[in-house]
C-alpha cells in the first residue's frame, strides 16, 4: 500500500493530519469531513472573487500598517496565482456545507496561507509566519468576505447573461423582421381567432425579453452594495476605518466592477435581499423563456400530423428507435433550464427566509442556486439563439392555409353584421361544411366586393374596422 | 344614527364592548380588531367539525364529573345548533390570524358558551354560569381542539374528493373503451412518433389518476390520529385520561369518521406532516391533471388551425368579440385549479416547516389552504368530469388522416431494414414528396405485400414487430 | 314553495332562464353552472377597474361615431353607478373560471347592458336595444379590457401597499433611534457574536423595508402599459386608431393613474410579465418581513424561559388553557400572510408559464392571486405597525445582563492577543466558570487599564479596533 | 500544438470528427455541442442502472434470436465493464439536456458498441459490426431504457436514504430515553407553556422521522413498475413479447430489486407520477427535519446569550474572526439540504407537469434533480446522526431553572382556581416580581401542601391533572 505523508496541523479543537503537499489545512479537512453533501466543488467564479477579496484585503492592511510588507506581499501574490485559475484542485470543500461560508473562507485563507508560506520560503503548515486567520483574514470576517465575493461573482455572471440574452433578443427581433409578411392564424385558448403576422408574434418575443433583459440589469445593481469592514455582525469590529476605505479601493480597481460600500453595514450583513431580488429576476425570465419555447415547440410540432408553421434547424438524431426523426432539443433544454432556475429561486426564498439575528447562515446554498442560475440561463441563451433561433423558418404555405381554412377572421364581420348574425355564420359553415363566403352570398349579406374588402387577412393584422369605408356607407 | 346596544365583557387585558345580541364575546372582538386579512371567513367545514368537537369534549367532561351537566347539556345542544349550520354568521374571525387557532377556538367557545346560557335562561356574557374557557373549552386547548377539527374537516372533504375522482376516473376509463379503436399518431416531442389507439391514451390518464387516488386515500389516513387530551404542549396535563379515553368515544360515534388517538400526543401536537402529507398528494395529483387537460386543450385545438382530434362539448360562448369562438374553458379551469392547489402546498410546506418546539402556530393559514384545495380539487373533478370528459368525442377522419400522412410508420422498417437505410427513407420523403411506399417500391427494397404486412397501423398499436414472419424469412 | 319569475336569454348555444330581476345574463348564468369553483366572488376592485374601462369605451366609441349616443350615456350611466359600488351581487362569477375572463367580462357586460336598458325605459333582456355584446363591448375584447382592468385594480393596491409598508418603514426607522443606546449581544448562527445596538437592528430592517418598497415601486411600473384596443390578438382588429387614443384619454382621466397605450399591442395582450414582477417583488418582501418577524419572535421569547429582550403589546389573551398567557399574535399573522404572498407567487408563475401563443388564458387566477397577495400584504403591514411596532418595548436590563455575561467580546482581543490565544481564553473560562477578565490579569497577558480600553461593548458596536492605541504601543 | 487524431462518423444529419480513441460517437459529439449547459456529469448511479438495462437488453435479445450471439456476448461483456465504473470518463454529455435523454442513451449505445467492437477485435466506429442504435438499442427506445434506469437509479439511492434515516431515527429514539428525566418548559408561540421533558420532545422527532421513513418506503414502490418493451410511445411497436418477458427477468436479477413491469405500458411510457410521489415525500421529510434542527439550534443557542437547553458535539472553529465561536455547523447543513430538496421537488413538479401526450421530455432535469435530492438527503442524515446527534447533551441544570423561573405552570391552577383567577396571579407576578407561590399564600388561596401538590413539574408531563385528590375534596 502507498504510504502518505502528513503534517500535522491544530486549532483549538484539536490536531488533525493534512496530507503533507496540500494547500489546504486543518479547517478544510474538517470540513470536508463534516459535509459530503452534493460531491460538487464551489463554482469556479466564486473561488476568483474571494482570491480577489483577499488580495484588496492583504493590500489594504499593508497600508493601514496592519500587515507587514512581506507576509502581504506573499499573500498579494498567491492570491494572484489563484485569481489566475491555480491551485484550483485545492478547493476541495462542498457546495453546500453548514457555517454560512466559514469553510470555504478558511479554505482560502489557508491555501493562500500555505502558498504564501511557499513563497515566502518557509514549510507548510508554519503559520506563525503567515497565519490563515491572523494575517490572510486580517480586518475580515466570513460575514463580511464571503458575501462580497458572492456578489462580484454572481455581478459577473449576471452581465455576462445579458450579453447571452441581449443577443437572443436580437436574433428575435431580426425574426420580426423576417417574418413579417407571414400571414397565419392567431390562436386564443389553442381555438383559431383572428389573423396576425408572425412577424408580430416575434416582436412580441423580441420585447417580454428586453424587458426581462432590463429587470436583470435593474436587479444585479443590488449585488453592488458590499460590506467590507462589516465584520462579524457589521458593526466593524476590528476593521479600521482606513482600512475599510483601502479594500474598497483596491477591490473596485480589481474586479473592474463599481462595487460601493453598503450604506449601513448591519443590513448589509443581516440581509439577503439583493440575492432574492436577482433571482426573483432570473425565475421572470425563466417563465417568459419557457412559454416562448413551449410556444416555438408548437408551431415547430409535425412534420405531418402537427400544426408545422416552423421549421426548427435539427440539431441531432432525435430517436435511437425512429430513423429519420428529430426533435426541437434546443427549446426543450431552455425548458429545462427554466425549470431548474425556477425550483432554485425557490431554494434561495427558503434560505433567504431562514437569516436570523445579524447574519444569514444559509449563504452557501444561496450561492450555490444563484451562480448555477445566472450560469444555465447564459448557456441556454446562447445556445439556443445560436442553434434554433438564427436557423429558423416559416412555412409560409402551410401558415397561409390554416388562414384560409379557418374562420376566425368571421371576427371582421362584426361591426357590419353584428356579433350574433356572424356567430350563426360560423355556426352554420362548421355544419355544412360550407365556407363563410359563399353562406353570406347564399344569404345576400353582402356582395363579392364588400366580401373581398372586408374578409382582408392583411388588413386584419393592423388596427382599425376592415372594410369601415363600407360600415359608413352602411349608417 | 342608530344607536347600537352593548354589553361590556372582560378578560386579563380590559374591558370591550360587545354588540348586546352578538353570541360572540370579547376575545373574538379583539381577534377581529386584531387580524384584517382576508376579508375571507373560516371554511364552513372547519367551523362544523369544531362544534362536534366541542360536543363530544362535553359529554366526556360530564361522564368524569368534571362538568355539572346541567351546564354540559346546555353546551352539548348549542354544539348540536352550530353542527347544524345555525349562528354560522357568528363566527367572523379571520382565515389567517396570529395565534395558531385560538381566536378561532375562542370564537367557538364564546359562541357556544352565550347560546348556552341563553338556553339556560341566563343573559348573554354571564360567564359564570358557563364560560367559554372553563366550561366550554374544559379539559382542551387551541392546540389540541382546532388541529382535530382540522383534520375531521380536511378528512371529510378528502371522502368527497376521492369520490369526484373516482368518478372522472371512471369517465375516462369509459372513454378508453369508447375510443379503442380510434387509430391516430403518437406524438413524443411534439412531433409525429408511431401510431397509437386513442384509447390506450385515455387508459393511460384513467391510470395515473386511478393513482392519484390512490394517493390521496393513502395520504388522508394520515389525518385520523388526532391529539384531543394533548392539552396546551402535548403533555396531557389538565386532561384526566377517563375524559380522553370518553372524549375519543364520543367524537368518533359523532363524526362517523374513524379516528384515533395519536400514539405519542406530543408528536401528535407538534407535528403537521398529516396536512404536508395530504397538501403533496393533491398536488401530485394537480400536476398530473394539470399535464391530462394540457393534452385535451392540445388535441381539441383547431377547429381548422389546430390538431382537431377531440371535440369537447360547447360549454358557453367563448369570445365577447370573436362570433362563434367556443374555447375549452372546462379543461381551462382545471389548469387552473391545479395551479392554485400548487401554490397552496407551496403555502402549507412553508407553515410547516415554522413549526416551533411544542406547536406549529402557523395553522390558520395551514388549515385555509389545505381546505380551499381538497374543496376546489373536488369541484373542479366534478365540473370536468361533467361538462368536458362525458361528452367528448374523437374526430376518427382527421385522426386516421394524420396517421395516414405521417412518416412515423418508419419505425416498423427498423428490425427489417435497419435505422440508418430507414432514417435515408425519411429524409428522402421529406424532399421528394414521395410516400415512403413508393421509395421502397423504387427502390425494390420490399414488395408490396411485405410492405402491406408491415406497414399496418393497427398492428403497431401492439407489442412486437411488424410483419416479423418475414424478419425470420429474411434471416 | 316561493315561485320565480323568468325571462328567457338565448345566446348561439341555446336558451337559458334568468331570474327576471337580475341585471346579469346568460353568460353569466352559464359560468356560474360551468365553474362552482371556489366561492369566492372576484375581488371588488377589479369589479370597480372594469367598469371604468367600460365607461371609457363607451365615451370613445361614442367620440368614434360607432355607438349612438343615446344607447352610449346609458352605459355610461350604468358604469358609473358600479363604479361606486352599486349592484355589486351581480357579479356572481367565480374567482377561478375558465375562459381568460370572458365571463367576468360578459357578467359586467350584461349587467351593465341590462342597467342601460332599464334606464332607457326598456325590459331587462332587450338586448336589440342595448347589446352586451355589440354595444357594452364595442371595439373591446375579453382580452383588453380584462388584463387592463386587472393592472389598474393592481396599481391601485400597489399604492395603498406601499402607502402601508412606508408607514410601517417609519416605525421601524423610529425605533432605531429609540433603541440606539441599547447594547445587546449580536448573534450569528444563534451563538452569541459581538456587541450591537437594537438600534442598528431596527436599522436594518428599516433599510431592508425601504428596498422593498423601491422594488415594489418600481414593479408597478409594469402595471401602466396596457392593452386597450389590442382586442382579440393585439392586432387591433375592429378598434378603430381613433378609439384607442380616444378610450385611453378618458380610461386615464377616470382612474387617475399614469396609465400608457402598450409600445406593441401583441407582446401586450400576450404576455403577463408585468403580473409576475409584481408578485415577484411582493414575494421578496413577504421574504423580508418573515424574516424581521421571526426575530421579533424569537427576541420576544419569553417571559422567563426565552431570550426577553423585546416585549410586545399584549392584544389578546394567548391560550384558552394557559391564563395569563400572552402570544406574539401580530408578527405570527405577519409571517402567514408571508407564506401566503410565496405560495401565490408560484400559482402565479405557473399561470404565467401556461400562456399559449396570443394568449395567457389563466388570467383569472393570476388576477385572483396577485390581489389577493397585494391586499393581505397591505392589511398585514397596518396591523402590524399599528399593534406591533408601535408600542414596541426593549428590556435593557436584560439585553445588558447578557452582554456581560458573554464571551463574545473576545473578538476584540484578536488584534492585541492574536486568534489562538483568544480562541484559547474562551475555551478555558468555559471550562473554568471564571470571566474574561479574570484570565487575562491571572495569565498577565493585559493590564486591568488594558483590559477597560479594549472590552468596551458600547465601542465595539462601532467601526474600528477596540483599544487601537494600545496596539500601536506594543507594536 | 499536439496533434489529435480523428475517426469520421456519419449520422443522417451529416458528418462529425471524433476523437480516434473515444468510445462515445458522433451522436454524443452532438449532444456536447448542444447542451453546454451545467457542467454537472449524469448522476453515476444512472450510468451504472443505464449500464444493467443494456446487458439485459442484449441477453434477452440473444434468447430471442434478434441479436447475433458474437455481438451480443461482446456487448454483455462492454456492459460489465461500465457498471463496474469503468470508461466512466467516456460519459460526457451534460446532466440537462434536450431530447428526453436521447443523448444519455446514445452515448451509452455508443461507448457500448465501440468497447464491443474493441472486445471483438473490430476498429472503433466500424458499426456495421456493432451498431450503437441497431444492435445495442435493439428492441429498445429512450423512452422505455431510460426511464426504467432512472427508476433502478432511484430506488437504490431511496433504499440508501431509508437506511440512513433509520439510523438517524434510531439515534432520536435513544435521545428519547436518555433525555426523559431532563424537565424543561415546553414552548408554544417561543412563549413559556408548560412543562415538558427533553425526552418527550426528542420522541417526538422519532416519530415524525418514523413517519418521513414509511412514506418514502412507500413512494419509493412506485418507482419499481418499469416500462421495458414499451419502445417509442409505450405501444411495444419492435419489441416482441418473448423479448419483453426475457429483458425483465434478466434485469430483475442483475439489479436484484423486485421491479415488475407496468401494467400499462402507455401510462407507464407517458406519466412520470412516480417521481413526483417519491419527490413530494423527500420534501415532506425535508421540511421535517428543517424543523427539527431549527429546534435543535434554538436549544443549543448561547452559550450565554441563548436557551442554552443542548450542547451539540463542537465539529468545527466557527468564526475566522470570533476566536473559541462553535457554530450548529451540522443542523445548518441540514437545514440547507432541506431547502435544496423543496427547491428540487419544485423543479421536479414543473418538469412533470409540462409532459405533452405519449412522452414527458424533460426525462434528464427531472432526473438530475431527484437523484440529487435522493443523494443529499442521504448524505446529509448521515453525517447530522454522526456528527450531532450521537454527541449532543442536554444541560440539565438550565432546564430546570427555567421551569423554576417560568409562570408556566400556572396552567395546573386552572381546574382549582379558575382561569381568570390563574390568569390574574399571572400578572400580579409579572408585575411584582414574587413567585407564584407566593401570590397564591399570600392571598390564602391554597396552603403549601397544596401548592405542592399541584405544582409538580414532573406530574405535569404526564396526562391528568396535578393534584386531582385535592379537587375531588374541594367540590
Amino acid at each position: 500500500m502507498h504510504s502518505m505523508s502528513y503534517r500535522i496541523e491544530k486549532d483549538f479543537l484539536g490536531e488533525k493530519q493534512v496530507p503533507a503537499d496540500a494547500y489546504y489545512g486543518i479547517q478544510t479537512m474538517r470540513a470536508v469531513e463534516n459535509f459530503p453533501i452534493t460531491g460538487v466543488k464551489i463554482h469556479a467564479e466564486l473561488i476568483t472573487a474571494l482570491a480577489e477579496v483577499k488580495y484588496a484585503a492583504a493590500m489594504a492592511n499593508m497600508d493601514t500598517h496592519m500587515l507587514p510588507r512581506k507576509i502581504g506581499d506573499a499573500i498579494v501574490a498567491a492570491a494572484a496565482e489563484v485569481r489566475q485559475g491555480k491551485l484550483i484542485e485545492q478547493f476541495i470543500v462542498d457546495s453546500i456545507q453548514g457555517g454560512a461560508g466559514t469553510s470555504i473562507n478558511m479554505n482560502m485563507n489557508e491555501v493562500l496561507a500555505n502558498r504564501a508560506l511557499e513563497l515566502l520560503g518557509e514549510e507548510k503548515g508554519q503559520y506563525f509566519q503567515c497565519n490563515p486567520n491572523n494575517h490572510v483574514n486580517m480586518s475580515q470576517s466570513t460575514n463580511d468576505a464571503i458575501p462580497t465575493a458572492i456578489k462580484i461573482a454572481a455581478y459577473r455572471l449576471s452581465e455576462e447573461l445579458i450579453t447571452a440574452l441581449s443577443s437572443l433578443q436580437a436574433a428575435f427581433a431580426k425574426k420580426e423582421i423576417e417574418f413579417d409578411d407571414v400571414i397565419k392564424m392567431g390562436r386564443t385558448h389553442l381555438q383559431d381567432a383572428v389573423p396576425i403576422r408572425m412577424g408580430q408574434e416575434f416582436g412580441a418575443y423580441a420585447r417580454v425579453l428586453q424587458r426581462d433583459i432590463n429587470r436583470i440589469k435593474h436587479a444585479s445593481k443590488g449585488l453592488l452594495a458590499v460590506n467590507m469592514g462589516a465584520t462579524a455582525v457589521g458593526t466593524g469590529l476590528n476593521a479600521k476605518p482606513a482600512y475599510v476605505e483601502r479594500v474598497l479601493y483596491y477591490l473596485k480597481a480589481e474586479v473592474g466592477i463599481p462595487i460601493e460600500l453598503a450604506e449601513h453595514l448591519v443590513d448589509g450583513t443581516q440581509n439577503m435581499d439583493a440575492y432574492t431580488e436577482l433571482s426573483a429576476s432570473l425565475k421572470v425570465c425563466a417563465v417568459n423563456l419557457s412559454k416562448i419555447c413551449n410556444d416555438i415547440r408548437m408551431m415547430a410540432s409535425g412534420p405531418r400530423a402537427g400544426l408545422g408553421e416552423l421549421k426548427l434547424p435539427p440539431r441531432q438524431p432525435g430517436s435511437s428507435i425512429m430513423p429519420g426523426k428529430v426533435n426541437p432539443v434546443m427549446p426543450e433544454v431552455v425548458n429545462q433550464v427554466a425549470f431548474q432556475v425556477i425550483g432554485n429561486d425557490h431554494t434561495i426564498c427558503l434560505a433567504c427566509e431562514a437569516g436570523q439575528f445579524e447574519l444569514n447562515v444559509m449563504g452557501p446554498v444561496l450561492a450555490f442556486n444563484l451562480l448555477q442560475s445566472l450560469k444555465i440561463l447564459r448557456n441556454a441563451a446562447a445556445v439556443f439563439e445560436q442553434f434554433a433561433i438564427e436557423g429558423l423558418e416559416a412555412d409560409r404555405e402551410r401558415c397561409k392555409m390554416y388562414v384560409e381554412q379557418s374562420f376566425g377572421i368571421v371576427t371582421a364581420l362584426n361591426p357590419h353584421l353584428g356579433y350574433e348574425v356572424a356567430a350563426q355564420l360560423v355556426k352554420e359553415a362548421l355544419k355544412t361544411g360550407m365556407t363563410l363566403k359563399e353562406l353570406i352570398l347564399e344569404r345576400g349579406l353582402l356582395t363579392p366586393e364588400e366580401i373581398e374588402e372586408i374578409l382582408n387577412p392583411v388588413q386584419m393584422t393592423t388596427p382599425g374596422i376592415a372594410g369601415e369605408r363600407l360600415l359608413h356607407l352602411e349608417q
